[in-house]
């Protein structure tokens, strides 16, 4: 089973994977891809992966794990949390641990052997927005959870297995992550003193002033935000206030789907395929109606943050928190403005 | 002039450094190790670099930047931050922003061009110390700066540049790193309750309980933290409280130099020269006699934290601040313990 431990000094809890338990010899280089044939993620190879959870499937009958899917949801074959079990939060003298308990599942964006969102329609990524909602509100249900992280590692650099047919991956947690706490305690401090949303003030600047503006299409906008933590980082969101991803509508997604789409082509375009993560921040499963975070729904805004991963993070970023980035995100936002993400 | 620049909601700041602009096709694949020849660190070539800041040198008389000395402490020649200017902090709508002024200097280890800290003897390592000291000790002094890092990155994985030769970097920022202020206030928070320093706990618990302690030499403890953030990580703590790492004296930084030695050395025996940062984690300069950190002298304990980089920090964890770490410290601390640093 694996453990859930916190950092007694910052609070910082971190996953003991014993499942995935390594030794020192274990550490290995990177891992070759595999070829079509081998690929689990393959349409036809559905006995290759654990049993699915959810599919978008085409019309007419289909019995599970097999053929006739377009997107597909499977639990990890090597899951960093386990989905069965209590939390069982203990101490050991000063320190605290729980079960690691949670979910990790998997996303198949698209039945065939392509490697990244960029090179899907608009149409499929449409259905792979649609999965992620659709296993939120699933996961929500499980009173044990607290938090889902939708989230994609493309490139070795960026984390990637030596899967590369296009797939993305969630957690839930049963806590709180330290980096959302402190977005919503950020934004919340900011609504106690102008009773506004930062994020709707933020996304009200930027299209103001332009210049980190990348996109500002049918509710949503793309910007490289001001204190970009890496070169081109990009933060997609949408202009109406929503603190929960998982309430946006169908023609909401449909929007979602063009302009997520547009960006990663134009990321594509701009560097070479870079490795990239992205990552979904929304609102926790249970918003309070009463107490300190009662004002969730009015303080907190939903977006994605997309990072590509062309620098390195060394030791001064681990030491400090800081993050040093050598591209001006002015700079970033234009050449992906001029960049024509269909060239 | 490069900025720093705080993230609205979370409070994060970053280094926008300008002087080192990248335009996308910048981003260069890992460049090429440079030879002894062309190494601007190796005794010969002090012409390559910037003035030198500080040196040891042997005895006798030496002109500045030549040959003749044991640690040299130039410049960084990519300075993340500039050394002159005022802070000039200032608003940018709902954004605000600081002249980047700093001081980056490099701390090159050895006259001889070789590349890794665990190939240095205890008394080059001592003189590597006492050079950290002396150069921290010397930017106090300077009142726009209220932190220094010292780190090391070891390894193109690590985030090290091409020239291997063996350096340590520091950076004095004029803002305390959030991370720092995590650290002082759980500290405090945990002094608060137990009127203890949770550092002197923590080495009181791996001590009687040995399951994460590496070595117990000579007033350092050395432990894999129970909830480390990766693989391998080792932390080097002085058994005395001391809540400044540059307030230690001679033996003391003899005896350090000592434990620093053996665990590097452990380290590339177990995992084969693996990528690394080390960062060390001291007090701010400025320790204030009254109000909320007060208290820092008695609460606070300096440590280096040693992190191999053998796992790739993905989706997840930039996503959440998680972090996974397939090996249980415990079953490293017992690796490092066995492992003969001198095989």
């Amino acid at each position: 089973m694996p453990e859930l431990r916190k950092d007694p000094v910052v609070g910082r809890w971190v996953i003991i994977s014993t499942e995935r338990a390594k030794r020192p010899n274990d550490f290995s280089k990177n891992s070759e891809p595999l070829m079509e044939g081998q690929c689990p993620f393959c349409e036809g190879n559905e006995g290759m992966t654990p049993h699915e959870i959810y599919t978008i499937s085409n019309p007419g009958v289909r019995k599970p794990d097999t053929r006739g899917w377009q997107v597909r949801v499977v639990p990890s074959i090597h899951p960093v949390l386990r989905i069965e079990g209590d939390l069982g939060r203990k101490g050991s003298g000063m320190y605290d641990m729980m079960n690691g308990v949670g979910a990790h599942e998997v996303i198949i964006e698209t039945p065939k052997h392509m490697s990244g969102i960029a090179d899907l329609d608009e149409s499929q990524i449409n259905k792979v927005i649609f999965a992620y909602i659709e296993r939120i509100n699933d996961l929500r249900k499980d009173r044990r959870f607290k938090y889902v992280l939708v989230f994609k590692n493309y490139g070795a650099l960026a984390g990637a297995s030596s899967i590369r047919h296009s797939h993305s991956q969630l957690i839930a947690t049963p806590v709180n992550p330290k980096l959302v706490k402190e977005e919503l305690l950020g934004a919340r401090r900011y609504f106690d003193y102008k009773e506004r949303c930062i994020f709707c003030d933020l996304i009200k600047q930027e299209i103001d002033s332009q210049d980190r503006l990348v996109m500002d299409l049918d509710g949503f906008v793309a910007v490289t935000p001001f204190a970009s933590r890496f070169p081109f980082e990009v933060w997609i969101l949408p202009k109406d206030h929503s603190c929960d991803f998982s309430n946006i509508k169908k023609p909401q997604i449909e929007y979602l789907a063009k302009v997520l789409r547009t960006i990663m082509r134009k990321l594509k375009r701009a560097l070479g395929d870079p490795p990239y993560n992205y990552v979904i921040h929304t609102a926790p499963f249970r918003i309070p109606k009463a107490g300190y975070w009662r004002t969730i729904e009015q303080d907190y805004h939903w977006h994605i943050e997309i990072m590509p991963r062309l620098t390195k993070v060394a030791g001064f970023e681990w030491g400090t928190g800081f993050h040093i980035n050598p591209t001006p995100p002015e700079d970033a936002a234009r050449y992906l403005r001029e960049v024509n993400e269909n060239a």
